[in-house]
């Protein structure tokens, strides 16, 4: 018995599952993760929480967080309130739930590529058509093409991602404006990397008051360093959210999740004291690849996008020997590298130097 | 703003939230959940788990969760191994991915109804066709009128709930092969209270060597007493699997999931426990509301469905009035209660009598 075999959707065969390698090496720069973990003060109240919820493990979690979701509305300030909140077990289910509200079989969403790849794939799974639109050379979107894609094909949902994966590229809010005057449907800025923008980078919250068609989406599996926590987040209009609500498992959130993303909000002060060091590394990672004569995208995320390269996969493949996984990602010749510690980005560094000078001589 | 003035699919226009009223009474049997919480010792034993985990929170979980679903094969036995073995948040997401997989737009589903009525909202919300087929006065499924069913519509996915929610209905084998053999698509068998049944009451488990299309669901919710961890499972063919790997979300199940699960499993002697002593009060429950002279289904799960009630929402009330939550829920008349602590169960029973008392007179 194979999987061809068995009576699976005509537009899942042949494919393969998404995800990137899950290898054990030593410096593991490719799935943009925040490399400090927790500290021990965080852990002790999380142990703490997990007791406290533990109790009633037996019941089913708060359906509709509330608690969780006045935090997050605390933390990301606008005079936002729980009832513009939303959570999920990743941007990833956030992004499902919305195209499975104002997407789905009948309906198209639109993305400026390259960028996130989970947005074409979730909207395949959800049966939303998917457009692909262009970025221009330097990954920005220009605001008047963009307007005309959308004028053009009339999609229910736009996704702009801001900083974008895996460029890095921040959208100016009026790039966003723009395309909320001529989106017929729902506006979704993918905010995964918000916190790693550089000084002036507006998000696109402040925008929200004026538009109840957008959606800002954001995670805690970047900046907050809790990956492994799984919680994806968005801020929207409260009628945006009742929508979700049709479309939701029931208690989708566990007990355990609810309580360790309201430890780390607590923690927050902590946890988003990292984002200084990274932005500086980013930075001078930038710097020194552009030393090197690469072609190097600015970043207002925790990776850059390098190349290009003849051979990307000998350039991936020569950084693994060395111990130092990379992502290949992005258009052809490109390769992304996440920002880790500075011990991580000196072996990148090192194994790159090698391996270049392997690849190249 | 109102949902009204949002693009949101017409199909759910009109449509409220899934979910009973989440209510703090002091007896609530309105979910099914198991009524005894963890014990100190599997307390201790998660906060250690989940403090081992915390360590690398900042990292992504195992995509595949390979580990848990060792431990879920081996508890699950009939020889079965991880590869056979799939978890998610919930068996409300597992049977999202395989409506993704193997449903979905210009696809449809077959359920037997009174059943659980996620079935039919998660094949709308995947764009899945839903078809309503009946069962038989008593709540069981007659073999040869299901395969007319399913001969007539040709569903792409079957569900069949044994034990069946709301009426605590368990199928013998030959109806599942039954259905098995005129089946052309997959064949769910919703298993979420199989721990429940009485002796002799076999699962489904026992066909799957068998029938690659057989798929059958599980979760730690109900006799596991973890509804707050959220965490479903199936059993399965690897190549059904290797189906769902292509529709899950990534990283779909947390760390901190992963941990508490196989914290409960190795505690499943204490968990199952609860098992005897739960089954033991329903079965007293059925015998006194039939010494009411109500109506009332065989169960084979942690809850009753009884009946019927000219208004049974007035009869649900009055429990409410007096501090006992049940569900009203099932074919109009019938109410169902969760089997909850010896002493719920006798504030249930004062509650009824009081409230047909003062309905009745």
């Amino acid at each position: 018995m194979t999987l061809d075999d068995l009576p699976l959707r005509d537009d899942l065969r042949g494919k393969q599952p998404y995800g990137a390698p899950q290898l054990d090496v030593p410096v593991q720069l490719n799935t943009n993760e925040n490399p400090y973990p927790p500290s021990a003060a965080l852990i002790d109240d999380l142990a703490r929480a997990v007791r406290h919820g533990a109790a009633t493990l037996n019941r089913y979690p708060d359906r509709d967080a509330v608690e969780l979701r006045k935090d997050l509305a605390d933390y990301l300030g606008h005079g936002l309130t729980a009832r513009q909140v939303w959570a999920a077990n990743g941007s990833n289910e956030i992004i499902q739930q919305i195209l499975q509200a104002f997407g789905g079989p009948g309906r198209s969403a639109i993305g400026f590529e390259p960028s996130y790849s989970m947005h074409p794939i979730i909207s395949g799974a959800t049966g939303t058509r998917w457009i692909e639109a262009a970025r221009d050379e330097g990954f920005a979107i220009d605001p008047e093409a963009a307007a005309a894609d959308i004028r053009r094909h009339r999609p229910d949902v736009v996704f702009l991602t801001s900083p974008n994966n895996p460029t890095g590229t921040a959208l100016p809010l009026d790039v966003i404006e723009h395309v909320l005057r001529a989106a017929p449907g729902m506006v979704v800025v993918d905010e995964a990397y918000a916190e790693f923008a550089r000084e002036g980078t507006p998000s696109a919250l402040a925008l929200l008051a004026d538009h109840p068609r957008l959606i800002v989406t954001r995670t805690m599996s970047k900046a907050f360093a809790m990956a492994g926590t799984r919680l994806g987040y968005l801020a929207a209009d409260p009628a945006v959210i009742e929508g979700l609500l049709l479309v939701r498992l029931p208690y989708h959130l566990s007990t355990l999740t609810q309580a360790a993303a309201r430890v780390a909000l607590a923690h927050r002060a902590e946890l988003l004291g990292t984002v200084d060091a990274l932005r500086a590394e980013r930075d001078a990672t930038v710097d020194w690849l552009r030393g090197l004569g690469l072609t190097v995208a600015d970043s207002d995320a925790n990776f850059v996008l390098f190349g290009r390269f003849p051979d990307r996969h000998a350039v991936w493949e020569a950084l693994l020997e060395r111990g130092v996984l990379i992502r290949e990602t992005g258009p052809q010749g490109w390769l992304r590298v996440s920002i880790g510690t500075p011990e991580e980005m000196a072996a990148f560094r090192a194994a790159l130097e090698a391996a270049l000078e392997g690849v190249i001589k």
